[in-house]
């Protein structure tokens, strides 16, 4: 009888998402797949910025991790037991898998990965990335908005990161400028150097807002948002009228705690960003990706082929072993990742 | 030789505009128009909370005022001399005339206001309000992010003014719930009884978030956005998901500084306001009805035939006197007005 490691909530981070914040349980489990389920043996855990949004009370757009819940998260596995006649043992599938060696899920709820063609040489962890959640969010975003044309200029924060690198390679493909904006001399070189942006200037520097509106001499036509704070405000004055900013993520604030009053944070007032709205004519949308499941076999059809071919590329930071995904997810927030954050689960 | 007496800005208002930032010339003109032109005898300028924006530095969606400028506003005059073909002496148009009692136009801007058939019947100040810019800006607004539909709820404030009066009933023949934000009982009375709406609240009431709350029981999918400040601040808990919120404008801030970091005014932080878009996937859209030209038309077809009809109602507050435009300008802004804000201009 195998077990079954799994992180659940042990309470609510403050700032900074620590270790007393997670428990690792143990408990035996049997190889069963009742009738409309599979238990998948999970090989890797995708941790995402969204996932510390969870940890923190109050609505949000799925409802936070409750104390002593398994932590949720995309996956890949093997499938080990089935009880859907479409699904056999030793499938490769994705699913919402967790921070656990082994889920069982509803049969409906997995994908199988292609492990023939040409799909077949794309490296698993791909399929968290640039294939997974964070590439078909840069995607639907960007649909969302209007997709960017030739000649129009497309800034994107995180831009190392697997939905950012995958804003500003679709940025390039349509023709359009591509501007990154990442933490660091490393970062900035990795989106200029392996992701192609034209441009990537350095949230960190002091100047930062000065080197910004000099990468972006015509403005900007559509800036991604997936942090916030400091850097929406140095996009800000240089947005052209009629910009649109899909609005996916706020990472800049998810460590942040909310206030009794709902807001929280330093800086901009909700008067001046609407002023901006108003003044500028800009075409602001908030979205979520699972909301768009209908459109994921377009973004497939469209994406995957150009992956395997290299045309678009991925990049995974892959963190060996379940007992450091507590860890890989405060370093995400830091923005200590180079690319995807993936955990190899191993065997214990 | 005819006298023009024209309203230009003496100086920088701060906070609620004065009598002395106004300053009224009287220049002789002569009654002849150049090729191309139409010299315009002004009889109504309507007068529009925008213009108090145009009075402030700093970027906008139109250039401010100049110190000395002639006030822009739309008007309606008499055609007195024209370099137009089309149009002849004794012609009723519509144009940018401005706070003065003539004006040289380019006759390309100026529009005839039909005097046959029904819709001679309707008085000539319902076209700078219900058929003018707040009735197309409220047309359009909704047009641009997905117009109410059965069941829907849409939320407006100031709900007796021309755009959201217009708002109010174009929801409710739409089949959506109506619910009006408006100041004072008298104000809400209006909104109910002469403008249609479902609700009307009391935005100067103690628990006006509550009782917007009450009247909103199943949330909301709509709020045309023309006020801001603590307007938006109650509207935000009720939202749908995917509400779509049209802005054109945020009155609540026009007598507003702004300050060097183009910040302005207290409470909610943007942070906040971008945490809501995106957990309830809000879209918002800022929107100026100057860019829709290519619309009106259509908008003209559609509408003008119902306020002929009766089935949408205008109402317009008419003050008598060009030397009055300050003060009545200065009383939009404080919520003194009873509809939309007609200057009738009579001869000196």
């Amino acid at each position: 009888m195998p077990i079954n490691r799994r992180w659940v909530l042990a309470q609510r981070p403050q700032g900074e998402p620590s270790r007393e914040d997670f428990h690792l349980e143990r408990i035996d489990i049997s190889e069963e797949a009742p009738q409309g389920s599979v238990l998948v043996r999970n090989r890797y855990l995708s941790l995402d910025p969204y996932m510390r949004l969870r940890m923190n009370e109050g609505r949000s757009y799925v409802p936070p991790y409750r104390i002593g819940e398994i932590l949720g998260g995309q996956s890949i596995g093997e499938v080990i037991a089935s009880g859907d006649p479409d699904l056999a043992p030793g499938d490769i599938v994705t699913g919402s898998g967790g921070w656990q060696d082994y889920a069982l899920l509803p049969a409906t709820t997995v994908r199988r990965i292609p492990r023939e063609g040409e799909l077949a040489e794309i490296a698993l962890p791909a399929w968290l990335g640039v294939l997974g959640m964070p590439g078909f969010t840069a995607w639907i975003g960007l649909s969302l908005v209007g997709a960017p044309v030739t000649g129009e200029t497309v800034v994107v924060g995180a831009a190392t990161g697997p939905v950012g690198s995958m804003v500003g390679q679709l940025a390039r493909h349509a023709g359009a400028r591509a501007v990154a904006i990442a933490g660091g001399a490393e970062k900035c070189a990795l989106a200029r150097e392996y992701f192609g942006f034209d441009a990537a200037i350095d949230h960190r520097a002091n100047d930062f807002p000065q080197r910004l509106a000099e990468a972006c001499p015509e403005g900007i036509n559509l800036y991604f948002e997936n942090i916030g704070g400091p850097v929406l405000a140095a996009v800000l004055p240089l947005l052209k009228d009629f910009a649109r900013i899909p609005v996916c993520g706020l990472i800049a604030h998810y460590n942040e705690a909310i206030r009794p009053d709902g807001t929280h944070g330093q800086g901009m007032t909700a008067a001046a960003l609407m002023r901006e709205v108003l003044v500028r004519r800009l075409a602001l949308r908030g979205f979520i990706v699972s909301d768009h499941q209908t459109e994921h076999a377009r973004f497939m059809a469209e994406v995957a082929p150009q992956v395997a071919s290299g045309a678009i590329k991925g990049l995974e930071d892959v963190v060996e072993g379940l007992e450091q995904a507590p860890e890989a997810l405060a370093g995400l927030l830091r923005g200590d990742n180079r690319g995807k954050v993936v955990v190899a689960i191993n065997d214990a």
